[in-house]
């Protein structure tokens, strides 16, 4: 039988360190190719390049290890990796280890789980990975090894397919309890712009906020298990179809 | 009691001949303000800026109706909006007119949808509209005609939050049976990326593709409404776990 095919991407760019950890975690299960956006895509959600064109460019090529840079998003590096660079389906596709946390609301903005959740639609078992520390120098230590644990659980379990998203918190590894299966807790940004003015007095904008739960943190969600020093994991959704509000406005008149 | 106050935004950007639709029907209800990107921003999908800056221009004032370009995304809209331009938090977002379809899987990919959903998450009941024509010059009699059947619906159960996917069929409106209320229908666009060589012999890429569904479709999905001569509505959540896969893999060795 051979050996697994693995894509990795990522939404912190080709150089990020979060895919170096990601890719060597990777190539102790099987052949690895890289492919990821050649700038930072923070924040670029489920965006896709439609009004302009792409490029892709190969970084490295070996018999067990390819890699490429593309000039799109995230979710534009798995669709063409799909379409144009690999010649088979992969058996997984993983995304990270992003830099700073993906939990709660965060998957809605995130590049990282946007790929990965990309890849579920495609068919491809898909996982996302985010550690809570937004450091360039982050220490990716626990969050390799708890990675490690994930992709070995989800080669074993091949011909299921889904999309996790996996949040490993900022602790050394020996402190972290183990991993809980979650629901995604219920939070959003309250945004804070900060106003400047340029140098001609023009006021421009950075966006800026801060987090606000809407639940008190059930010990199901995303948000307990980090705060309490477990790995969380959230299986994602691409059908967005909301049933309880679905009942409720049958009842307008429509 | 004061009008109600009503955002007006959308994704294929300020001078486009959808939203000019619909904000005309919204000034029918109460008091407007529009917010649109600068430039079309398709396919965004959930994206915000957070590595550069915004700005917003003010493009006309009068009591009853207000409007502003903003250079960012769809959903950058919505927050700058809601911190930075309202005084007040508005009694409704309204979105679109899109021109084309965000039916089924193309909510996630769509700016005018998660315009939409970044209302719902800051706790506005927002709607977004599209119409199933993607050219400029779209007759958008017959979804103008439902965008106001479902604001006055929306208007006359204030006090809820949801966020609702419309989708208007490209048919006169006479022809139009009714409005269906549905679940999201599970298909998605197989890639066929469009290889081409630039003046100097480079590889570049447009992304292609065709629209595969995954069931037959059933009647209570937005596709089948849609092919059946209906408005379709579609309630969507911002909580995307996937509560059937949570179960299935708390059974792994994790």
């Amino acid at each position: 039988m051979s050996k697994p095919l693995i894509l990795v991407t990522n939404d912190d760019g080709f150089y990020a360190p979060g895919i170096e950890a990601l890719t060597e975690v990777a190539k102790k299960f099987g052949q690895v190719i890289k492919i990821a956006p050649d700038k930072p895509q923070s924040g670029m959600g489920h965006a896709i390049t439609i009004n302009s064109t792409l490029r892709i460019q190969k970084m490295h090529e070996s018999e067990e290890f390819s890699a490429y840079q593309c000039t799109g998003t995230p979710v534009d590096c798995v669709k063409i990796a799909l379409d144009v660079v690999l010649d088979r389906k992969p058996d997984l596709i993983i995304s990270g280890i992003n830099h700073g946390s993906n939990a709660s609301i965060n998957v809605i903005y995130s590049g990282t789980m946007s790929a990965a959740l990309e890849g579920y639609i495609e068919g491809v078992p898909s996982i996302g990975f985010s550690l809570l520390d937004h450091s360039i120098e982050a220490d990716f230590t626990a969050a390799k090894h708890f990675a490690e644990k994930v992709i070995k659980q989800a080669l074993a379990h091949e011909g299921k397919n889904y999309c996790l998203n996996v949040n490993i918190p900022r602790l050394n590894h020996t402190l972290i309890k183990g991993i809980k299966v979650c629901r995604q807790a219920h939070a959003k940004w309250q945004e804070e712009f900060d106003k400047r003015q340029d140098p001609s007095g023009q006021d421009y904008y950075w966006l800026t906020g801060h987090f606000v739960p809407f639940e008190d943190h059930q010990e199901d969600t995303d948000l307990w298990a980090l705060e309490n020093g477990y790995v969380s994991i959230v299986p994602v959704s691409y059908d967005l179809t909301h049933f309880k509000v679905l009942e409720e406005i049958t009842s307008w008149n429509l």
